[in-house]
């Protein structure tokens, strides 16, 4: 059977493509679904992609993926550094886990260097752009294999 | 009248009894909340338990609770750590709340040793596992006894 | 065209007049909503009031007030000091912004004299009470003409 | 055979009753020890109890409780902060550890909001008042049934 | 009798209008005094405007306050983060107390985050350039009123 | 009837007059003892002066003073920069308390800068070598009358 | 000849006996200058009393007691937490300095505790109030006899 | 032409494989080095891959680089979290530049929390093992294109 | 005159060879004395061996010898970590002083990485088991000889 | 026209040659500003030097320079470490700014590492002792050329 | 076979006897090695003395020891505080390290207190000079039998 | 005989002129070497310059100039902020040392602001671009002579 991987994307990464260009660049989020399915697809893999700007949906996405999913690829964006509900709903997930940052989050403010989620990640991401979405899921298809 | 007592369980508290069982054990909050209704009937107490991994929500019931309820058991999960929200809401609360922990959070990471809830909280309980609330409803029965 | 204002206030901010009145006022947000509607006709604007315990929820309507607003004023409750999230969504609006605190932060508990929105506002009143509002609404109406 | 239970109080906990009742109320120290030897009789335990303003005493004490006692219920009043010796000692004892604080411990100076206790203790309780005696006894008989 | 507002400028405000526009703006001390005492006089009050590059003359004036003002307007300039000795001056003020700096100070270097001022301050008001005076005398008014 | 002082001395102030005389002087604590009562006579003082290395002892002298002392010197010798405990029996006891070190402890290590006692006591002397010890004994006297 | 004593008062000290009279007192200053006056007389010392809230005005005055005078009582107020150059200039005088604070600064905000002066002071007295003056007065006699 | 990568791994990767292979996996870097020679072919690249244990050695070959590399990929080893001489020689380096790391460094000693090398790349993998070389090399080839 | 080493055994050690035997051995104190006493014969000395739970009668030991050893080998256990009373007693000693730890106390928790003793000891020895005992000794020989 | 430098000495420079000259020789200010004037006519500088120990009085200096001085050669004594009024003073002036320390403040007390006034400063020079202002002299006539 | 054991000495050991001879004495590197070869030779031990100003060189010589040595006896100079390479190199070796410092670096300088070595190092030796190598050898020849 | 002068640079300072031209200037290494040998003979001096990027390299020269050098100038690049090893090198040297940074190290990020080396230098000079060496070499001139 395909194994699912789900893909989150938190708070404002709705707005990729039209917020601050400069740092993220003008690919919008449902050009990034596009091309993470088609290479999903190539992978063997299936996606399930969302997002939102709620934590508390994101937690129930994460605990709902202890049934259905293989793997998780999550863009917490700012709730990186904030949230401690995420990371717990993670440490819930028996699966492998990649965490992706589009910027390069080590060469912006302080705050953002410390991340609650790479508590948990199996591994972390940053600065690819959209293509950091691309390298989590082939490592997931070759942890998965 | 008998008074009613609000019960609120956090972030990841729904995964209970199958999430991390070595740390948190095998029991459910259905069991708890079961175990506890029975225990509150007895002290001469109304239970209201209520669970949600939105700290939107659970701001929202504590606001209620201001009209409805004579105590609050809380266990904010990951929340502790990072809600100055919830504190503010259990601030506007004027009766006695009392803060349950099942895990003994001081012999966890660092983060997680300081609890916003309990800078409001009149009690404090950790590492008692599904007993913490037990003991939780008891003081809260003597107290507004 | 009549340029709108989106004023937003953040968890706990419902309950003004009613709780801890020694800090805050007697003044509800209701009565602070009608004042601040009036006193925008007079400067020309067109006020949105908002309010919600929900860190998603104002996510989403500052999103949204990249459409149809031409300035901000929050008040982000005690989100203010632990909301990166909120900030993120802040940064990707264009507008001047206006940080309002009805009661004097800095006289306050410690972990209330940082605000993460504050690296974002253009301005930042504190301990005016109600009136900060109307403040914030002056600095708008002037900047934006 | 009746499990033993050593229950110890630390430094300045014979003054209970008679020091700052504002903070720990007006029962005294025999008060509760007798209170909570009738209810160790009910939970099948035997209560030893024990209180010294000396950390060398203290020691001594728990060190032979390795011999004696199944349980340990300790409030190890101002030693909680300082006291590493104490720590060690409880550290070389194999049986379940409670630690109790009479007054809620985190609303008051910084310097109380750490115990080198509560890295060894299996439970933490506090703000209970003599209660939290109560509540340690029944968590021991629970965990030694 | 018209009460009188001492509003206070402190070191290097005389330069303003030319120093660093592009962060104060071009507006000169001299037109904002003049602004601000026309706007005293509707709000029916008398303003006492100074301006002194030395810690201790400010110091005086805030202590002749006590005997001829009902309220203080205070820029403390680079004194706001270092000077204990102008929180203790205002601190044996009676009257209301409002502080102004004409930049958002919590966009600039860290140092500039923290006032001694806002320790004592009734309301502070950051960011909202020349504009922040006349807000500060419309509050003090509305509270002498 | 004549109000007795009780003045306490720590550990290692029995070496007096023998340890590092560089730092504390020539002056046997024997000799201390002398001139105080000497003093406390005409001061209209009884004089109850005791030295430990224990600081449990220390703790049962200060619980004691409760009944039969009117006030305390007290030179917590290294205890001062550790002892929670201390201080909570200080808590206890509803006299004036003037701490007491002969050496100027903030010319010293960084450790010795801060003292658990300092949060109790109405005053605190250090530097005047044995004289401290006097001029305590006046201010108890003057306050005593 | 008579040796001449400077005793100098920082900051805000002139408003003695009219400023926060519950934690300073109502003598003021003009009446401890008396009383010290007296007192110097008594010891063989001539008195050189002063006050200034200016650091500057302060600085120049220990310069000058490097001619004049054979010891120094100094009582920096606010200056104690902030001035670097007052250290720099005591460091510049060779006879003894007994620093003063009327109140028991360690009982005081956190930023009270630190004292520059306190790194050159030969002896430190807080909290006994004018009696403060008096006994740095005794040490200076005894150390100049 | 073919644009030429520096591959550099930095002490201690030489021992890949026999290493903590639990931490490390038990790829050799010889093993790493082939597939990446294959893969940059794949791409268009050409590898040029070195290893040293010498914090010298690598920044000679980061100098070298900017005449003869049109991107680097470095593991800087131990030196991530220690070296600013090197984070000095990327600096010099106009070309792009992806910090790799074989292991989760966030889920390691804190020391290894940061690194000075990321203050100056433009992606950083970790947690990946071998792969993240690939992807690297593939972040590189698109950006290069 | 054969030389007297005192050996000071803190709190705890009392339990060796029963207490956590994976970290400290199953060596007893009285194996170790006995060991101690064959090895200080061969090297001219003669060992005075003592322990105490009680830090005050630590202090009393270390007074004494002054008087009566040449050296002291001390194994504070806990009480490193924490008292100033100690290291102020051992300050007053002349002889050379040998710290020793059973553990590698840099490789446990992170409050145990600092020693007060460590301030004054000549030698410090960690992680050696019994035989840092005997290194001590041998130093301890070396250097009185 | 020749340029004129400033060249201003902090609080305490007046003393040089007399206070603590193990520190800071015995070289008057005098002699310094008389060499470094017959120097600034060798470079083609006019000099203006001057000293204060008020604050104040160099703020209005270092003001004055905008219309009169192209650069600035400045020790600001024990101020650099605490002024950041003077800071924003110089952050005023557009010239050339060179810091001067006499001594080498990175050997001393940890508080006079860090300097405000070196956040403005083009050139920093320390413990060159004299030499430093001519030092400081040169390269402004070399930048000013 | 005759186990070897690798001794290292880091950078600047080299000069001892030369080198700030009141802190580390007038032995040379020479004799000690001449010293220890023979102690080896009695403990049944051979010696592979090596000494190096690099830390490339050290972590080559590390890493060797993997397929040599039986044990490594290390000083690692100024490295101790900085190499998180040479922890590494340790890392990867498998048998037992002693770490040795000839001086008492706990009373140096506060950046000499840390050790990134002591984090792997089995024994840890500092203060007693050239015997602090015998003191290792004598463990690791216990160890190894 | 001529003294000579060692004027190490360190890693990076070879790229002089080419590296980030907009903080460092234009001129070459080889440049500042011809004027500094020009500038010593004028002086009376020898220059023996090197640079490299081996801190071990560094440390060898620093040991020699122990034989041949009368005094050292050093730009240490990044290793001022990592180095102990090259500390205690200039420790073990007796002659004058002055310390240079092409650029004003205090503007940059933060980590640059404290240097190891500075802990030993006689004097540091930062920002003065090449004319720092200059200015180095005239101190150790007349500091010689």
């Amino acid at each position: 059977m395909t194994p699912t991987i789900l893909m989150l994307n938190g708070p404002n990464l709705n707005l990729l493509g039209t917020r601050q260009p400069e740092v993220y660049g003008r690919t919008t989020l449902d050009d990034i679904v596009a091309d993470c399915t088609r290479l999903a697809g190539t992978l063997g893999l299936r996606l399930d992609a969302r997002q939102s700007n709620h934590e508390g949906v994101l937690v129930d996405w994460v605990q709902q993926a202890r049934e259905g999913a293989a793997g998780i690829v999550i863009n917490p964006g700012g709730l990186s550094h904030t949230s401690v509900v995420l990371l717990d709903a993670l440490n819930a997930f028996d699966g492998p886990v990649v965490e992706v940052h589009l910027s390069q989050i080590h060469r912006r403010e302080a705050f953002r260097h410390h991340s609650y989620v790479s508590l948990r990640a199996d591994g972390v991401i940053a600065g690819l752009g959209a293509e950091g979405y691309a390298a989590a899921l082939r490592h997931l298809a070759a942890r998965l294999a």
